[in-house]
């Protein structure tokens, strides 16, 4: 992979109140399996925000979240920057059937913007992707598929990475749980 | 792995309401990423049950939603029959850092229930489980948690396989939505 892959997550489709809790699990999902930073709509409640960057402070990392007025426009933006956009959705090509795609991607790379949302995504989403990727082909859920894209892209490496700065640290353990504060000197 | 192997999810923690949505999709990923069904505690929303059974109905398959009255009573009633219980935890053995964890649940297999909870799980869970297993150490989702176990343990065969009696089936496009309606010869 190149070393110059920066991944991030635009979330669209959020209804506030309804899908509260769900749009914080894309943000602790996109920073937790390895993305740079997160796209919410401007009209997302602020506390979401705060618990993202709360979490980002206390746990590592340099998460970024910012928000997108017009979430069209920032993705049309995105690609005439040279990113590359994959919209996360059931009707897309199975991740599973075709995995050359994530070769694929990693080789391209430079920055790619994953787009996720609810069941209905304006069709000028599907038309300017460059892949428009199905984690299986049933319905569930933008976090899972979210987490799942990542897992595979970063083949699981995501999942043993140092988050730098973090002042909180969870000891693996068989039946505890126990949380490290992290000192000023081992950060 | 052994044929007779069967996963169920059981779902706890729900608060009625706040976490009406992200309910609905931990039941949606145990479907989609091939569990047998699902236990959700009583007090969960009806309009949970409806949705996920309806998914069932429309897109195929044979999974089961059922509630429990009292969670920690079932885990026990689980272990007595000679079941597995796989509890999924930020707190636990990080599955990035040992891979050998996923084949040894293979190979003992039977009956795997896993446990997925909020922030706040009794500590009998972590006693009772047979593993506590750390989807990574961050804090994130019991959707994506639940998601990103099940891809791993399945290794990908869940995301291609057939759900019997679907009424509807999406045909995977670059860029389209197309869903297949499905007649009964075919079903």
């Amino acid at each position: 992979m190149s070393s110059i892959c920066r991944v991030f997550v635009l979330r669209m489709g959020h209804r506030p109140v309804r899908d509260h809790r769900v749009t914080a699990h894309v943000g602790l999902v996109a920073r937790a399996f390895g993305a740079d930073g997160i796209y919410l709509e401007e009209h997302v409640e602020e506390s979401i925000i705060r618990t993202l960057r709360k979490v980002t402070e206390v746990w590592g990392g340099n998460f970024e979240v910012n928000t997108v007025y017009n979430p069209i426009g920032f993705i049309k933006s995105w690609k005439k920057l040279g990113g590359i956009v994959v919209h996360l959705t059931m009707y897309g090509i199975n991740i599973a059937e075709r995995p050359s795609l994530l070769t694929e991607l990693r080789e391209r790379c430079g920055s790619i913007l994953v787009v996720v949302g609810g069941e209905k995504m304006p069709r000028e989403v599907f038309d300017l992707a460059d892949y428009n990727v199905a984690i299986g082909n049933q319905p569930h859920s933008e976090v899972a598929a979210l987490a799942v894209f990542l897992d595979r892209f970063f083949e699981g490496r995501e999942l043993v990475r140092e988050f730098k700065g973090a002042k909180l640290k969870v000891i693996p353990s068989e039946r505890g749980k126990i949380v490290k504060r992290v000192t000023e000197n081992e950060a």
